[in-house]
């Protein structure tokens, strides 16, 4: 659906009442070059905190822009607590698992590297730059974090108290989906999606045995590790997340 | 999860035992010059009718390849009756979307055009390959059909008796989807995604008055037309199709 306001940018700025915000380079490009606004121009603003702003470009130069703020268009409210730990896949792979993850709803991207991942390195910058258009195409009032990559046995050793590791398991162990989700619900959640190759043996035994981790079933085909991904998220936040709620009736 | 045979061939020939399966130039070709197997080697097919068969290649020429049958890996099984009806986008994203749907299970790909669709032919023949392919990879018995591309209205004044309309309602009139899907189990199921500008409130108003249309909602945020479609299909598998069962042990 077609925002009021379908200009919507992600500013790290404070969105405080009578503070105008100042945006960089590449934003008042985009503003000015892209999008051909002009001062008297209104776009919305968010930046995680504040919740979303009407603001109200009054300059608009090659370096910089310089916007008022109107009035608040929503307070601030959080994404439901849940994480995409994932095994790195190639460059157009990421992105469109960024993308698709981020209007799905996580809180965090976290990549992680398995036995079996063939790709070195991640550019987190690039992840977060999608996340990022995600968000603001989205609607959503935050970005997700990024984390930096790391192996998957650091991630494991360092896992935070209290957090459910929802494992994707393909070998036909895990509890069927919706089950296992609506069964028990806790607040802090993560879904771990493996490498093309899958987990290795030594991987899903060592996964099986933390305490924190449902290993959950996506059914009898074989997915894709994007697609085990995104449906893992999409079930997550139909039977537990915030998709149970009605959608609230649009902004005005 | 890698197959014990890596290869899986989709065919239109019959799959009879003691009966050679001739596979044409492309599909000699594949096995020739991209996996390098020679007479002797084996590779599985299915028909969509006859289950899973292993096959050993008996002869592989430029222009055919012949195959017997050794023995049957997994009898015919239907998917669930799930519909994917979508207005179509660009290519490649109705590459990426021909391939997840596939992979998420659905029975048929139909594609219409709405008011607001600004793609205006629809390549069916690259929908099918796509689809033949995903099929292939995710250990399906089957191929979605590829139904021609048509226009919404048209769609659904033909609409068959009995199958439920699953819409994607972004503005906000829709059951929660885990909600509308679990109460009410029916054997024929269809989701229909608009395009990336949605549909119009025409369109919207006619759907909803239409008495096999169930509208549900996707959550709080706003969704690409290819991620609804993912995340609808998923959670249909998730409530009512077949990621309810445990995931059966793979073939020996």
């Amino acid at each position: 659906m077609a925002s009021l306001y379908q200009t919507r940018l992600h500013t790290g700025e404070s969105l405080q009442p009578g503070q105008p915000v100042a945006l960089p380079k590449e934003q008042a490009h985009y503003l000015r070059s892209v999008l051909r606004l002009t001062p008297g121009d209104k776009v919305a603003l968010f930046n995680g905190r504040d919740g979303e702003w009407l603001a109200e470009i009054v300059e608009l130069g090659k370096s910089a822009a310089l916007l008022t703020l109107a009035r608040q268009l929503r307070p601030q409210a959080d994404e439901p607590d849940l994480w995409l730990v994932f095994a790195p896949v190639k460059h157009a792979r990421i992105d469109f698992l960024a993308e698709k993850a981020t209007e799905l709803g996580v809180s965090a991207l976290w990549p992680v590297f398995t036995q079996r991942t063939n790709v070195s390195r991640v550019n987190e910058d690039r992840l977060r730059a999608n996340a990022i258009e995600a968000a603001e195409q989205s609607e959503r009032l935050t970005v997700p974090m990024v984390m930096a990559a790391t192996k998957l046995e650091a991630a494991l050793a360092s896992w935070p108290a209290g957090r459910r590791l929802i494992v994707c398991d393909e070998t036909g162990g895990g509890i069927p989906v919706a089950q296992a989700l609506s069964d028990n619900v806790v607040s802090g959640n993560a879904v771990l999606i493996g490498p093309e190759g899958g987990f290795t043996e030594t991987e899903l035994d060592g996964l099986r045995k933390l305490p924190f981790v449902t290993a959950v079933s996506l059914g009898p085909r074989v997915l894709r590790a994007d697609t085990a991904a995104l449906a893992a998220l999409a079930c997550f936040q139909a039977v537990a997340g915030d998709w149970r709620q009605e959608r609230p009736a649009f902004k005005g």
